[in-house]
């Protein structure tokens, strides 16, 4: 089956990154089928992402990753090299709300999100049956207020024998400790469902309801160790008017959720979100 | 000319009221074009808005008005009854920004609008060409940093004398003294540009920038004393991406301010927003 | 637990119609929790929609249908009297796409939408397994090309077995024949993949690629014997550009079609659109 | 002032076009600030747009024209070279609606359209004050419905003299003749309405009203010979209900279609817009 490389490069903006990078792929014959870039004129950083296809290289993914080792030493480059032939490995976790994790593995099964799911993690028994249903082997740890340690130390094991390059909070009400946010900075996405950094916390949708707002959102963010406070990924809306009890901004704002974690992870997949600083370019 | 009543009521909710209101108008053979009608479950209370064609009643609005305030009595009723024969009067106040009050004048040219605009206000000279092209009269009252006291006894002064209904602040960069806005509570409107309760305060589009928001937005609310904290109007937004720069964020943002704030107006001159507490219920 | 009844009315627009049927609930101590009303001052017709708590009524609703009669007759009503206690009865069909059967299952475990799901009937097998882990019942019905009288004989047969108040075309990719949408005119909602009348027919995100647009979109609509042209509930879009091919327009239509057409049915359900010549009336 | 060049280039697809261009850009130091690519798979046709800051290049202009004709021929390109420094010249055209072009001279004076506009023609008197208040020449140039040619003979002449590079029909209404949409081919911007396909011609907004859609839309295109079916370059949409009147479409409408303009014609301003075949990539 066809497959792509895909090149994704940050490093200080000058001239000639880009001729350097595309003259060394068209010297293989490398043929880009998507290209992005983006010159942050605010603090002089570049930003691409080439999508190669591999047949038109004579090169192994690695034999490439040697010789652009040096490119990337001579303009300072963060880079990486991915193949889509080797998807990512992704670890869902959830508590007892499944509207996220439903739609996620409806996109999965329908091909939207290319990668696989070694396992969900869940606090609660409520989404077994669910999971299950897919194919998808479910782990109980439930979280004890006292000790949250240990349930962590579980999840943390859990999600290095799942091998994952990701994880994703379909709705996990816990706070992940500040170890674990680190050791997968950049690689865990959350869903919050309020339009931050409106509405931090806990039970957004009644602080909306309160404050009288006419749209509620939702927000997908990259975890870090301060509470909905890492880099958005992606941000959407739903009108609500003075209709609309507390409840049905939670029922509104379910759909809201999934469209926005479901762009967002889709995007994360395909190497489509660099992290700048606090922020984000999304080459989507 | 066609025109109509409109009667707007608020009060507890309890069994009858729609049937005591629209049989007293039923009547007199009054003629209801538009009705809206909402019961807030939460806190038990009704509103409800009417809008009547006059020419169907044989009553004048003051006779309406005498028989009405039993009725009101009788359910505790907040209410009013306007004549959209005679337009509120609105004064117009601005800074040196002209987006906002460029979309104003137009759509008041337009007949969107329907008021009376006696002046604009200004602490700058810059759109005084602009509002005087319109036939509008024009004061400059500049804001001495050391002496907000005596510019704002001017405005008041200039807003009594134009014997205003309502206060827009068109971008007017200043901050209101509390017995102005305690004053015409209700009755003056803001656009704040950003999704309050996000960013509230100076330069909230730098600050939107710096978090790195996918969605910057626009709040047209009620003023309170509380800087950017009254009951909100109406709201929206504009989708942004890393390739924006915080300046394309404020010309991005002008169109939702323009928008936001003329359907915010429009809706109060039309006495389609009902405060309730610090939330609104909007009849749009 | 707590029911109320919905009563929905359309008639000839006059003086007295809102005073004639709040009477009638206040005089039996009725308390209306939600009320919508619309005069259409084109074609001077009155729709009405009031839902009233069933436990404040003394009286039984075939008590209050002979009451009601009366009042229907004096002002030439077209009425009905709902019990939120009597879900609907609903058919859904589908093909072998499955995202808008994903989606109405979800929300109807969920509790969004209330109804009864008798069976589904489909003509291919591909989605057995999805429906019946929901716990209901699936009929595979073939639809022989050269003989689609069988086929919908036996969907007919189907749907009148399962006690129907509605049927959903949920992506159902066969057109009904001209007896079926007369016998549950009103009552047959399907979810066309564009934003009628633009692409009406087959192939509607072929044909929008083709023609270059810059949004897609999808639209719920009851119907009728004209292929697409039936009253509309509901539409919706979605922003796409020159990166996305047929295919993926098809992916992003996806989630417009689920979206607009849980609306709609909800909507639908809750005895919220009235249907008004070829267009709708929606108390949203 | 500093100043950019912009590169537009559009060619059958193949590898090594990019690293022709951007080598020749950075072998003369050329910076390059904003770059666009997109290859299109269904067709082969590849697309870039490239901004380089003019003081970053040691060449002229004409210079840079002349080395760039080698490379073009290599690769069969179609191309243009364009200078900041030399601002469009844009020939507005309008009858009596006012919005659009209120909006545009709004924006223009904004500096949000970067665009010199040598003069406004009109087949009506009414928007002569305005137009002039802001210091452009205004051609009243009536359309008599029995000689049209010598009308258009005359708007020819008008747009020649001002040497126009695009002509701007903000809601001009009268059709333009064959051999004008010829002479300026992809020059020529309308805005339409209507949500095209959808309600092509005259009076689209009744036409969606008598249809009972649920959004009603305005897309700016590209004319050609045949009505309203050129290359879109933007649409938009506005959410409406059955409580809107035909006339409250209209008035709704006026904000799309204002918005959807000015987008377009930024983006044309910019060379961001590519027309391939009967449609457009926009690199906005």
């Amino acid at each position: 089956m066809s497959h792509s490389y895909r090149l994704i490069v940050s490093c200080p903006d000058r001239v000639g990154i880009v001729s350097r990078v595309s003259s060394y792929i068209a010297g293989h014959g490398g043929w880009i089928t998507e290209a992005n870039q983006h010159s942050d004129l605010a603090t002089g950083r570049f930003f691409m992402r080439y999508e190669i296809k591999a047949e038109s290289l004579p090169l192994s993914i690695d034999a490439m990753r040697d010789d652009f080792t040096a490119i990337a030493d001579e303009f300072s480059m963060d880079w990486k090299l991915s193949d889509t032939a080797k998807p990512k490995r992704v670890v869902l976790m959830a508590s007892r709300a499944s509207h996220c994790l439903v739609d996620l593995l409806y996109r999965w099964t329908a091909g939207e999100l290319d990668c696989e799911i070694p396992c969900v993690i869940s606090n609660h028994e409520a989404l077994r049956a669910l999971v299950e249903w897919h194919g998808i082997p479910f782990h109980h740890v439930p979280v004890d207020a006292d000790d949250k340690a240990a349930a962590f130390a579980r999840v943390e094991a859990l999600v290095e024998e799942a091998r994952a390059d990701t994880v994703v909070l379909a709705r996990y009400m816990q706070i992940l400790p500040p170890n674990l946010c680190q050791r997968y900075a950049g690689r865990i996405i959350n869903i919050h469902h309020s339009f931050l950094p409106s509405f931090a916390g806990a039970k957004p949708y009644h602080q909306a309801y309160a404050r009288g707002v006419k749209l509620i959102g939702a927000t997908c963010h990259y975890v870090t160790e301060e509470l909905d406070a890492g880099p958005i990924i992606e941000q959407d809306i739903q009108r609500v008017t003075h209709c609309h009890t507390a409840e049905d901004l939670v029922r509104l704002g379910r759909d809201v959720e999934k469209a926005v974690l479901a762009r967002g992870l889709r995007w994360h997949l395909q190497d489509r979100v660099l992290i700048h600083g606090n922020k984000t370019v999304v080459f989507a």
